[in-house]
C-alpha cells in the first residue's frame, strides 16, 4: 500500500500520516497512536515500503565505520555507490567509537537482528576475527574486504599486499638499497601483516636482516609519515629508501626529506602504496612517487557486486578474489648512492 | 520480541529464522512463508527492531550521495558519526547517479516514503532548491547543510563562503596583487555563488574591473586545479595571485607555478579554502599555504547535533547557524612584485 492510499483510508493528508509515523513532534499523540493502529490494521508499515515488506529485504548494506582511514572508506563507498545506484540499494553506515572489543560485537548484533540490512561489508579483518564468526553464526549474508585466516567460511575480497610489498622491497635492492625502512599501518590488521611479511621476505632473500629501528606502525597520516621519517633519517645509520603504506604517509615521508636538505629520488628512495585517490595523485606530486596501486573505489564497486551476488544465492565458498597490484616506477626511486665513510 | 524469542515461538533456531526473514537462498520457501506467517500474526517486525517499532524511529539519518566530492562528504560523515556514535543513530546513504533533477526529486521522494529514515541532510544546496520544498512538502524532518533562498521554511547550517573570500581577495589587493584569479566550485550551487559574490565585491570595492579571463569553475581536484592555473598563467596578462576553491585545487595551482618555473609566495601568491582535511594539511605544503579555514568535520559533528534538535521538537525556524571563517597567512602569500615592462 502506498502512502497516499493508506492517508485516505485513515482520513488523513499524507503529509500527517508521514509525520505521525515519523515522530514528528507537530502531530498529537492521539493521532499518532491512530495512525499507528490503522497502520497495523490495514498492513501499512510505517518502516519500510510495499517492496521492501514483500522480498523481504531491507534494501541496505551495512558497513562500520570507526574514527580512522575515512579517506579510503570514502573511495570505497563511492566505489560501492556506482554499482549499487541502479539496484535501489542504499549503504548504512554504522557509526562506531574508538574499537573497544565488546562493544564491536554487541554493535555487528545489534545491526543483524535490527533487520536493517541484508548484508554487511566487514573491513580491516584480522586473522582471527570474530565479527565474522558471529556474523556466520547469526546467518547474516556478508563479505570480507581484506582476509581473514579464521575457520569460518566467508566470501572476501583482497589484494595482494604481501606479493606488492615484497615487489616494491626487492625493486629497492636490486637499485643497490639495503637500509630500507617501513613504515605500515596500524599493527592487527591482516593487510599490515600482509606487508609486513612480504618486506621481511623480500629482505630476507635478498641475506638482508630486518632491523627493527626502521620499521613503524601507525594510522595512514602525513603528520606520522613526517615523524617517523624524521626520527629514521636522524638515527647514526639512516635508510636509503622507504616503503610508506598510503599516498599521505609519502607525503610526510616528503616533507622530511627535504626538511633534512635531501632529495626525493636521490638521496631517499620512495615507494608507496596507493590507492588510487582522484584528489591526491603519484604522478602528480614533485617528483612523481613510484607507488604499488591498486583502485580503492574499484574495490568497492566490485565488493557491492559480490554483495549482491550473495543475496542471489551464490556460495560464500565461491567467492574468493585475490587481487594482484601493480608497481609503477616513477622519479621517486633511483640508484642507492655510494655511503660516505 | 527479541528474535531468539520469537524463534522460539516458531520452533525455528534463530539462524534460521534470520536467514529465513532476508530471504537468504538456503532456506526453502515454505519455510519463509511460515515464518513471515508467524511474524505477522507475533507482532515480530522482519525490519525493525523493538525499540525502534515503539517509538516510530528508523534509527537513521539520510544523506544522499552523489559521484563528485567524496572527499568533503567523508569529513563531514565523520564528523557526524562522531556525535551519533552515542545515540544508536546511523547514516543511511543514498547513492545517486549523474543529477538528473526528476531522477533526484523521485529519489528524495521514495526516501521519505521507505520510512528508512528519521530526518535527512540536504548538501550543496541551489538558491531555489526543489529538494527543500519536497521535503518540507512531505513533512520530512530535515537539515540544509549550506543555504537556499527558496521561500520554505528550514533549519540550516552554512559557513559565511562570501566574507571569507572576500576577505582573501581584499588581503591579496592589499599585497599590490591586481590580477587575481578565481577557480571556484562547480557553478549553480549557493556556496559557489556566495563565493563568487565575495570575490567580486572585494575587486570593485578596490575599483577593480573583474575579467572573465581570469574565473573558472569545476570539481575540486587537483587536476582541474593545475589545467586552470596553468592556462591563466600562459596568458598574455596573467595573475599574479589565485584564490583556490579547495586544498585540492591548490595543489595544482602550486604544481602549475612550479611547472613554469615560478615560485609560490614570490612570483605568484596563493589563498585556498581549507576544510580541514586530517591527511593534507596547509601547514605541511611546501611552501605553507594561506587558507581560508573551516572544519568539515566540526559542520558534520554539528549537523548531527542540530538534527538530533529537530527530532525533539525544536523548530526548524530556530536553526539557522552562520559560521564565521578564519583567514590565516602562512608562506604562500606575499606582496606583488613590480610587474615587468
Amino acid at each position: 500500500m502506498k502512502l497516499k492510499e493508506f492517508a485516505k483510508k485513515v482520513g488523513l493528508s499524507p503529509t500527517t500520516v508521514s509525520r505521525a509515523l515519523s515522530g514528528y513532534p507537530e502531530v498529537s499523540e492521539t493521532t499518532r497512536a491512530r495512525v499507528a493502529e490503522a497502520a497495523m490494521r490495514l498492513g501499512y508499515s510505517p518502516n519500510v515500503n510495499a517492496v521492501r515488506l514483500k522480498t523481504g529485504r531491507a534494501g541496505a548494506i551495512g558497513v562500520v565505520m570507526g574514527r580512522a582511514g575515512e579517506f579510503h572508506f570514502a573511495e570505497f563507498m563511492a566505489g560501492m555507490a556506482e554499482r549499487l545506484v541502479a539496484e535501489e540499494t542504499d549503504i548504512l553506515v554504522i557509526p562506531m567509537a574508538d574499537p573497544n572489543h565488546e562493544d564491536e560485537m554487541q554493535l555487528y548484533r545489534r545491526l543483524v537482528e535490527s533487520r536493517r540490512v541484508d548484508a554487511i561489508i566487514v573491513h580491516s579483518p584480522k586473522p582471527n576475527d570474530e565479527r565474522i564468526a558471529l556474523l556466520h553464526e547469526l546467518g547474516m549474508p556478508f563479505l570480507v574486504h581484506g582476509r581473514s585466516a579464521i575457520d569460518v567460511p566467508h566470501a572476501w575480497l583482497d589484494i595482494d599486499n604481501e606479493a606488492a610489498i615484497k615487489r616494491a622491497t626487492s625493486h629497492l635492492i636490486d637499485l643497490g638499497h639495503r637500509r630500507i625502512a617501513m613504515i605500515n599501518g596500524r599493527p592487527g590488521a591482516t593487510y599490515a601483516l600482509h606487508r609486513d611479511s612480504g618486506y621481511r621476505m623480500a629482505l630476507q632473500s635478498h641475506g638482508i636482516e630486518p632491523d627493527a629501528q626502521l620499521i613503524a606502525n601507525g594510522n595512514f597520516t602525513d603528520e606520522l609519515g613526517f615523524r617517523f621519517a624524521r626520527s629514521f633519517l636522524e638515527q647514526p645509520n639512516p635508510p636509503t629508501a622507504f616503503v610508506a603504506g598510503s599516498m599521505m604517509t609519502a607525503l610526510g615521508v616528503y616533507r622530511a626529506v627535504r626538511s633534512l636538505g635531501m632529495q626525493i629520488g636521490r638521496d631517499v628512495s620512495v615507494i608507496a602504496h596507493d590507492d588510487v585517490f582522484p584528489y591526491l595523485t603519484a604522478d602528480n606530486m614533485v617528483p612523481s612517487l613510484s607507488a604499488t596501486r591498486s583502485s580503492m573505489r574499484a574495490a568497492g564497486t566490485r565488493c557491492a557486486d559480490l554483495v549482491l551476488q550473495l543475496l542471489s544465492g551464490r556460495s560464500p565458498l565461491e567467492i574468493h578474489e585475490l587481487w594482484p597490484v601493480e608497481l609503477i616506477l616513477r622519479e621517486s626511486t633511483g640508484p642507492a648512492r655510494p655511503s660516505s665513510p
